[in-house]
């Protein structure tokens, strides 16, 4: 059996995941931060990214169902609560909402789900699945794509600014408010993945989750190119470009 | 609470599904049917619907898994006996492999799924998850698209057969066991359906299933589509043109 790799080799590894395929390298991003996408598309983003949003709560759910371990779901538990909030005055979700008005989009409309492409739909309940039926240590590793977010959250509200004029703080609180959650998100999960994938099976494994779960986020921005940019083909049952547009 | 309509009725509101979005309607088919396609576009195609294919009698499996009827696993056995076939012999899954080669792909890498778009992927699961999750009346109902798919295996066969020089019998024995095994599916399966909808809600609920199903198959042609027609952008992990050809 081959060893398994030393803490910092490995750490290179899964961060090699993300400079070859997290998805601030797929050319709609590259079009949305550089201006160049209508607010057409602009909404039809926020609508389909509205149900990778809405699904992270119940993975995270779907993780603490699983585990035994009352101080790793202590520790986890705060990921639901940044996407949820309090009752009153919600979360992570509630702030989406707000550029879905600043873009805008009816938020009801949008949390509605409904116009959502089914291609988003299949991504991104193909993450909550790997979560409630993999491994712990690879449930854990899918979530460090978070590495590799604050980058495009900077990226994205400097680019957003200089570009749109729907962009002032209200429109941009969720970005804003994750490159303040992300990093203690990132250093508990990396933690948990270099400390137990100690073997070079687990360590393969754990960079295959990362791979996957850079996949579901890639294959949404497909999807959505496919649909809202070239060649423009809005597959049956896709948000039709009007429906909740309320400005 | 509105009353079930008959069963005519509910029948056409099923058929009018397959009307309105069945994937003969897509783009990528009509190229295909009609000769546009490269070779390179064609081993796509084959490459990517071999994940579905291959997930398939897994799909039913999982609906028998949850099954306590013998007489409905007597029933629908015989799919899983269609797509696998014996040991010697093989079935539906061995016949694509024969496609696989006449088109120019190595079968062993075909059969590897290596290279399958992550949004094939995603589709396919998704099936598998819906029939392995959901009411058995709506496991039942996703299977209905069978109702649409002797049409396009009739159209398939003579357009391969008129456009491409690898369209020899050998090839096209795929579809053409499917015209005589899916018949006798459909009449099973349309006839649960229409027995077992007994009220509104689970006609709404069936008619739900045979949608998210032809969703399923319309997904997968939007992800190839975008891969290798237009705009042509292969995600990472995606079939590079070359692996597994060999002719």
């Amino acid at each position: 059996m081959q060893q398994a790799a030393n803490r910092e080799a490995f750490a290179a590894r899964l961060r090699a995941v993300g400079e070859a395929r997290y998805h601030d390298k797929h050319p709609f991003h590259r079009q949305l931060h550089g201006g160049q996408c209508s607010m057409t598309q602009v909404q039809a983003w926020v609508i389909n990214r509205y149900y990778y949003q809405s699904r992270i709560p119940m993975k995270d759910a779907a993780f603490l169902s699983r585990c035994e371990d009352p101080q790793l779901r202590r520790a986890w538990r705060n990921r639901i609560e940044d996407h949820d909030g309090g009752v009153d005055d919600g979360g992570g979700i509630r702030r989406w909402l707000k550029l879905a008005e600043a873009v805008g989009l009816d938020p009801d409309y949008v949390a509605s789900t409904r116009g959502v492409l089914a291609g988003t739909r299949f991504a991104v309940e193909a993450y909550v699945h790997f979560v409630r039926e993999k491994p712990m240590l690879e449930a854990v590793a899918s979530s460090l794509t978070e590495m590799f977010a604050p980058a495009i959250h900077a990226n994205r509200i400097a680019g957003l600014i200089e570009h749109y004029a729907f962009a002032n703080d209200s429109a941009l609180a969720y970005f804003r408010q994750r490159l303040n959650e992300a990093p203690k998100e990132v250093a508990f999960g990396l933690n948990y993945v270099l400390d137990h994938a100690d073997t070079l099976e687990k360590q393969d494994a754990s960079v295959a989750a990362l791979t996957f779960k850079t996949d579901v986020l890639w294959s949404q921005l497909d999807v959505l190119s496919h649909a809202y940019v070239s060649p423009g083909l809005i597959p049956p049952g896709g948000w039709d470009g009007r429906e909740g547009v309320i400005s």
